[in-house]
């Protein structure tokens, strides 16, 4: 079941056109972990740029104006996209990955039974 | 279709467990789309650290020793964490975000034609 | 002159005891410009977590309680560390790079008059 | 003593010409702790991305050429830029708490023996 989505929306999907995106234009030796790693955490200051000089409030209506909403999308998936670079590279599955740590979380952090009863 | 992935690793699945996860705490007061760009960055600093020393030839090696197999993947799940907290906040599509992107990024670099038609 | 504050405390000095510090340890070796940008890096998101979840107003607070204060100081600490090393290996002189910063800022955003004037 | 470096380029000066800046532009509102280290975090990331794609042995070379010369000294001097707004702002003494964090480390790092007689 994928909730009626596009099946080329999907992670795998998604991370074959990457590394045929790359492949094709000899970009792969670039790509070391480290490296992924590392642009990872340069997109991801780009999205918080957007961000930076905004209340909590203001921050809320980003996607309101065409250009912000744009930009906001536009490094989303820039640090997807490293983000499943890494991944396969690292032959991780990133879905798998989160699952089970949402599992663990759960565990650490039980619901307070006033609350579970609701 | 979904490559013979379990549902509940596909991303709209994984988003709704994260929001159940955090308005069942009532921790979505914290979930501003600031504080979340915020916690995406950070998360992606304590992924780049792991790396920060290695060369880029044992950086390619990182998932054979359990620990840090362990490390990376726990980072990786936070940072996929963030960005569908923050995605779901601001109600983006991630994978329609990142195709939309690779398409404009092959139009932006094509291929050259002598690569085109090997 | 510099304000009454110890020699020590000077960039300079500063900048001779951490090269000192990681020469006996034979440390120089991880030192490659690109390492010490990421550790940069990773030590700035480190002083982000502080704050992650706080509001601006309890942002402005962080000092009164003994425990956030030292953990502030020690990242502020951290990252000024591995921007004066970076500077050492480059030989670039981080005041003198921001006193011409300023000075680019001043002529690109300058003062309206009725301000000017105050 | 301050190395014969020009007063102006001491950090307390440097404080004072930023602190002065973003006054009579009416930009302190925008100052908030938070926002300070969020934009520190944004500037080690743009610096972090000049290197992202270099090899080591590249990232030595970096200060050859002019243009990218002036992008290093451009993301250092914004990146201690918002290190020394954020002291300003916490009162913090930047050069002080680095001072004693080196102290700190020679006391976790001691250097071995044999070393220490060299």
């Amino acid at each position: 079941m994928n909730d009626g989505k596009p099946p080329e929306h999907d992670l795998a999907a998604l991370q074959r056109r990457l590394a045929d995106f790359a492949a094709v234009r000899d970009w792969g030796q670039y790509h070391t972990p480290k490296n992924l790693a590392s642009a990872l955490s340069v997109e991801a200051g780009e999205l918080l740029e957007i961000f930076q000089w905004m209340t909590p409030e203001a921050s809320g209506t980003v996607m309101d104006e065409v250009e912000t909403a744009e930009r906001v999308e536009d490094e989303i998936a820039d640090v997807l996209a490293y983000l499943l670079q890494l991944c396969t590279v690292l032959k991780i599955d990133p879905a798998a990955a989160l699952a089970a740590k949402i599992d663990r979380n759960e565990r650490r952090f039980p619901v307070p039974l006033h609350r579970a009863a609701q």
